[in-house]
């Protein structure tokens, strides 16, 4: 295969790893594009208001969404919380529960009720470690108050030389990430929307417990391209361009360790372009297998990876196999799509009949490559 | 005087070296707002659509400012510009323009008509370094396009090493500023609102002729404060609280090197929160010399200056005296203001009777010292 050149790809259908489903009427609109981008299976997050902390809200969730659409394939996650007990894991890995989701207190979207402290959930990760349940991260370290005092005045020598900002929050966690691995280091642990070079350097100098999901817009965006467009902001942030080529490379040279998770986070147009702050979040569902290959094309064309690299097998990998294998599950009903360069058609506004919500999808009014189901 | 203490300090009036007055209706609205903030005397950047670039438009523009407003002194500068010979710097002189601006194009707002390359105007640079204009620099290189490719696959070993981003186009302009001081050592040339540590050491390393602006703003704000909020958006992009520190100490230890230059600039509120994309630009003409002493309060609170550090002299001279030493011109009338703690209300919309604009100040609604003129 020839990619810049084929304008047909059989593919298995894909395993989107990290979604936003909500509830609700937004929930009614984007859980019926899944399918739409070329996905049959999804790891949902918990970050509903108030998050999934308990066994009985996740199944409930899970039957809300397999009411809008059943033929998605829905792994569920815990919030993880303060609340939670080793007992809520086994009781977890009983009802079918895949994994627990950790936030940092504050840092994205219905992330106040996150962590504070890692230290507090030990028993909590040793149990999961023994049920094999998955720790999903979002790796960032909460940005220093703007009130803070500078750090090069502090008197404690120990203090950060640095603040915390949303560009260095996620290569500031990754201590962390090597603490968990070592202190638990059969549980697996995916780095959820990795965003930098340091966070993939970091996945891959870990043992194979440890996994990185990577975003569709991440491996188009940068920072110039957030700046001023609301649609294209999202915690993390997209970085410098060194950054997102080393997403692409790592894309094509993952060897198993990175696979898609879209991290779509739908919002409402108004909490995008209403009120004075702009919610973060950029809404991929829809197209997210076009968006992966219109980025892997970019990169091709810009000669950041290799046409030869973008193989049939790094496709299925990246787009499915790798995160299923990870996640110890099949391809169940072993759908397969056929993707078709420039016949899909992104909508400005993604609006249903009846809901009184509407979404901007990335790249809004575009051209990206179409889905058929076979 | 101890600053955090003290509730009322009288100053002479202001020289804001740094305001985007716009013209038409918005001109109507933001220049008699120049004296609200505390300041009689300003130099007005030539951005018009199209650019100023002759002494002719330069003086009607100032005649329609002095028609809004004639309490306020506008120091006038042209936009640099291919059209321009030396003979025009000759006739800038004798017209009493003060200065000539140059945008590196398409950087920012209006800057499409910009420079490609400095060398190109090495004549111009010359006969202003004769006639003694001032040079205004918007210090940043414009950003390496999306589809350039990748940096460390380049062939070309003189090639940069990193790719320019809205993060360190400021430092990757220094050799520009650096070379022009070397070439045009008595040039007198300032850089428009600083906003990198990087870009106060290299100032202050430079020659006497060399000085910097830093507008309020600046002083505030770090880069998680401008995602996710367009009115704290703009070019060049507030940085790290490192930077933003930087700024702060710059104030207070200028030695005369750097004033306040707001580059205050109004967007009608529509195009910060209607379109796709949001402009670039802070309003904060209104309430100009407040802004400064509440960031000037912050950085006391927090320890990154000192109290004594924020003398009288310091005030009198970053909200002034610097500049106007500088730009050589006097203090005009000798006005004198007195601020008030806490006294000043920012609106949330600047708008005015029978005008068809807004603007959304920064940090719209919060309370700021007032000015009272004597």
């Amino acid at each position: 295969m020839k990619f810049t050149e084929v304008d047909e790809i059989e593919l298995p259908a894909a395993f989107d790893a990290h979604v936003h489903l909500r509830d609700g009427e937004m929930s009614q609109l984007v859980t019926p594009t899944i399918r739409q981008g070329g996905v049959n299976q999804v790891y949902v997050m918990p970050n509903l208001v108030p998050p999934i902390t308990t066994v009985q809200q996740c199944l409930e969730y899970r039957d809300r969404l397999r009411a809008i659409d059943p033929n998605v394939d829905y792994l569920m996650s815990l919030y993880l919380h303060e609340s939670m007990t080793p007992e809520t894991i086994r009781e977890a890995k009983k009802a079918g529960i895949t994994g627990v989701k950790s936030y940092p207190a504050g840092v994205t979207t219905n992330s106040s009720s996150g962590v504070l402290d890692y230290k507090l959930f030990y028993p909590i990760f040793a149990e999961m470690e023994k049920q094999d349940l998955i720790l999903n991260l979002h790796g960032e370290v909460p940005s220093t108050p703007s009130h803070a005092p500078a750090s090069s005045n502090t008197q404690d020598p120990s203090a950060p030389t640095q603040a915390i900002t949303i560009l260095n929050a996620e290569p500031a966690f990754l201590p962390t990430l090597r603490s968990l691995h070592t202190t638990f280091p059969k549980l697996r642990i995916i780095l959820e929307h990795c965003s930098t070079a340091a966070a993939l350097s970091c996945v891959t100098s870990l043992g194979p417990t440890i996994a990185g999901t990577i975003t569709a817009h991440h491996l188009s965006l940068i920072i110039d391209d957030w700046a001023g467009n609301p649609y294209s902001f999202c915690k993390p942030v997209a970085k410098t361009p060194e950054d997102r080529d080393a997403l692409l490379r790592a894309v094509v040279r993952s060897n198993g360790r990175f696979f898609l998770g879209t991290d779509s986070a739908p919002h409402d147009r108004r909490s995008k372009r209403g009120g004075d702050s702009v919610a973060a979040g950029v809404f991929t569902q829809g197209w997210s297998v076009g968006y992966v290959l219109d980025a892997l094309g970019r990169g091709v064309e810009r000669g950041v990876i290799g046409e030869e690299e973008v193989t049939g097998e790094v496709l299925e990998g990246f787009l499915g196999k790798w995160g299923r294998a990870f996640y110890g599950v099949g391809e169940g009903k072993g759908e397969r799509i056929v993707v078709k360069r420039g016949k899909g058609e992104i909508v400005d506004v993604l609006e249903k009949e009846g809901l009184d919500v509407g979404v901007v999808p990335f790249r809004r009014g575009e051209k990206t490559w179409g889905v058929e189901w076979k």
